[in-house]
């Protein structure tokens, strides 16, 4: 597939001295820019609430950026020059005053009017935001403007209802970017060409092969920072709806007309829209105790400006069926948590045992695991069953494997290849307005719960879980996997 | 599967003196009953046409077991003490002699009149070899005894038909064990687990999944040192016939009713009977000429012995079809070739590519290769299509690779394996009187050639198996495939 070249524009960042640009998108798009020899062709305006001049946001920048290994004396000329800042009061003023800031530094830059407008707000201000920018006229400008929308998209389905109707008071549909930052990851990529570039999976990938297919997200950091935020949302809204869902769509959608254009999101709408709805006994929400995880760790309810009596959930599992001529019958598992015993992201793809056993004393555990692992090493296994050498016909179950990581020691990061994309005007791996109302719809029944099972920090969630996936003949993939060293 | 106990036993081998039986076998059975605490239970008496003592075998196994890297020390009590020699003479009291020599070492170990006679015969003396074993009441003993017989087994299908007449005449089919020491191979008894514990490759093991399927055995030694023998033969009698059809049959066959007796051999036969023999133009032969190997080599025909006007292929590649449920339409491309540029021996399933293109310009070589390896470095890769890291959506071939050395160090040699496959009486891994009476019919149309392409030494073979498998619409592996640098 060949790439578009990118026009110069204008980057705009609201939120743009907050954490996540400090993070994650300064340094992203230095490394973008630098490594592609296009820092001539951006500029970057920061936009905050607070009054600050060009000189104080680059003096933030740049500790930023040095903190994320850049020489210091290739980020000096980079900030000084292409680095700016732009408060916005609340007043009715204030995006004037914004717009005509842009119009000047076009004019300054010599830009063509294209504009990228990256909102890294929080979702109290996101709604406020982008009424002010409809009114303010963003999409005017000579050029085209891409408008960039963090998670989370709404906190249910009326609320994401109201901000697609507010992003399309800004922008048309094939202008919106919404991020869904496991979709940059580099496996996850992976696994549109690892389904459709290999005949042996995807003509196997299937109800006819596949008994079961899991989905984990599993942290072992807890809610700390993040509480008024976390209380509110829960496991549900913060993982499964978005990040776990894009997955699931990724992993079951049928084969795209063609890569890119809105072929790919089209088939993982099809998708949403065959999954049938959980029920509450598909679901179980787990809120961590006080534990151990590296180290001794307070209880959820432990935390400052946590309800002692909030059942939130910080672990939720759901069991879905997609009713759909492929997977009709295959339980999809899909599980996330925070405090587990490690940080792991991973997709296992169980497939059917054979339906004879002729290797009569090692019957159990037969059937083959693809686990396509996005974090934290990216890569492959295939566990696969070999006669033990020298023994007469005992079996083992050993992985065949890669590693992205031995493959090229360099993977972009998720945001450098997200941003990339919006700069292109490649809206492939971001969401459409019809995706994120559909995985909403999903969810609708299940996103509170006024109980959670309580799990000790350090642990794989409630015992409930074990009895979910157990119910439909399966195991979580930890009972059998440990990469280093498999127990079969 | 449990394995049954070996009970005490005589091991009789006639050429006990001979080249197999220093290299291979002394040095095979002398690891098997050390290495199993079984040296107690078994005596060996080395057969020979020359007048020897005991003592003088025993120097010569002492030196072949030292070469073959055994502790001296360790060797010298078990020769002292375990092994014997016996002359037999062509004259008419010869093989009485012999009876009496086994009755009595029977008696002198407190044996119960077990015996393995193998036979470590060259093919000349191999007929009237069995006529005398029949005539002397081989069969007679108190114990069983179980007859070993060398390959080739037979120079076509009527003299293969007269071999296992002659072998009935000495034993029942029960107690006969015909080798191809190919069977051995920790790889190719794995191939029975590969396939039928592992749904994901036995489901797509067919028709439907496989473009084609490529059995090569190549070696870069000439014929140096067998020049009688292998003019007369030839690259389809000596390879073709026997291993590469034994390792066509494993990895077509039917799935057995069970593991062991005679399940497995039974869906080899209906492999053999079901393939369709070739015809002229399914066939290439090839013959060596002078060429750099390692060094330079002499062509065939400069061989002392070699007759300049021989045609005597020491390459042939042969396409096969086995008309049958499973596998009609799917070529089998055999190979086998001598002064090739390396040892080589694998089994490569080429499976079909996607149906549908979706990255466009990235289509030639898409479909998924499973390679099984036999030598030198045993072990399974599949190539699979990965997406190239950071690059848009571009795509590379790599493999999922397995080793057995990396899985073990310590693999069981082949005749270490069969030896102790005869002494238990798991006739499992050798060849049945049917199935080598049904692999030279395959081949009776193309056992001979009046002309032999030329190739150099050091090259893979004429240019007309090239066509053969384009005409198909394949290509032989190794135009594809670099173990250390896939090219693609």
């Amino acid at each position: 597939m060949s790439t578009p070249p990118i026009q110069p524009l204008l980057f705009i960042i609201f939120g743009g001295t907050g954490d996540l640009a400090r993070r994650k998108l300064l340094p992203a798009l230095w490394r973008l820019l630098v490594h592609d020899g296009l820092a001539d062709r951006v500029a970057v305006l920061a936009v905050g609430t607070r009054d600050r001049s060009d000189e104080e946001f680059r003096e933030l920048a740049r500790s930023s950026l040095e903190e994320s290994g850049a020489d210091p004396e290739d980020v000096d000329a980079w900030c000084a020059t292409r680095l700016h800042y732009q408060m916005v009061s609340d007043g009715p003023g204030g995006y004037a005053a914004l717009i005509d800031r842009i119009d000047f530094l076009e004019q300054q830059h010599d830009l063509p009017g294209n504009r990228v407008v990256y909102l890294a707000l929080p979702p109290s201000v996101m709604e406020s935001t982008l009424e002010r920018l409809a009114k303010a006229g963003l999409d005017d400008g000579p050029g085209w403007t891409r408008l960039v929308i963090e998670k989370p998209f709404g906190h249910d389905l009326a609320s994401a209802r109201r901000l697609n109707e507010l992003v399309h008071a800004c922008v048309d549909e094939d202008r919106a970017y919404r991020i869904d930052h496991y979709l940059g990851k580099e496996t996850v990529r992976n696994l549109l060409v690892f389904r459709f570039a290999n005949s042996l999976f995807e003509r196997t990938w299937n109800r006819d092969h596949i008994d079961s297919i899991e989905i984990t997200v599993a942290e072992s950091i807890g809610v700390g920072g993040r509480e008024r935020y976390y209380d509110e949302s829960g496991a549900v809204r913060d993982m499964i709806q978005n990040h776990l869902t894009q997955l699931l769509t990724l992993v079951a959608m049928e084969p795209p007309v063609e890569m890119g254009h809105d072929a790919i999101r089209s088939e993982k709408v099809k998708v949403l829209r065959s999954v049938v709805p959980p029920q509450p006994t598909d679901v179980v929400y787990g809120q961590y105790l006080p534990g151990f995880v590296e180290r001794e760790v307070h209880g959820y309810t432990d935390l400052p400006g946590i309800p002692t009596a909030s059942t939130t959930p910080t672990y939720a599992a759901v069991r879905l069926h997609i009713d759909n001529w492929r997977w009709q019958g295959v339980p999809f598992f899909l599980r996330a948590g925070k405090r587990l015993p490690e940080r792991l992201s991973r997709i296992v793809v169980r497939y059917r045992r054979p339906p004879v056993c002729l290797f009569h004393e090692e019957c159990p555990g037969h059937e083959n695991l693809l686990v396509l692992t996005l974090q934290p090493d990216e890569g492959f296994d295939l566990f696969f069953s070999v006669k033990t050498p020298g023994e007469d016909l005992a079996i083992s179950q050993i992985p065949l494997s890669v590693r992205y990581g031995d493959f090229t020691p360099d993977i972009t990061g998720a945001y450098e290849t997200l941003l990339r994309d919006v700069m292109e005007g490649d809206q492939t791996l971001f969401v459409r307005a019809d995706e994120v109302e559909e995985s909403w719809k999903i969810y609708a029944a299940v996103l509170d719960t006024d109980s959670s099972d309580p799990y000790p920090a350090g642990t794989w969630g409630p015992v409930a879980a074990d009895r979910l996936v157990e119910s439909s003949g399966a195991v979580w993939s930890e009972t059998e996997l440990d990469m280093e060293n498999p127990v079969r």
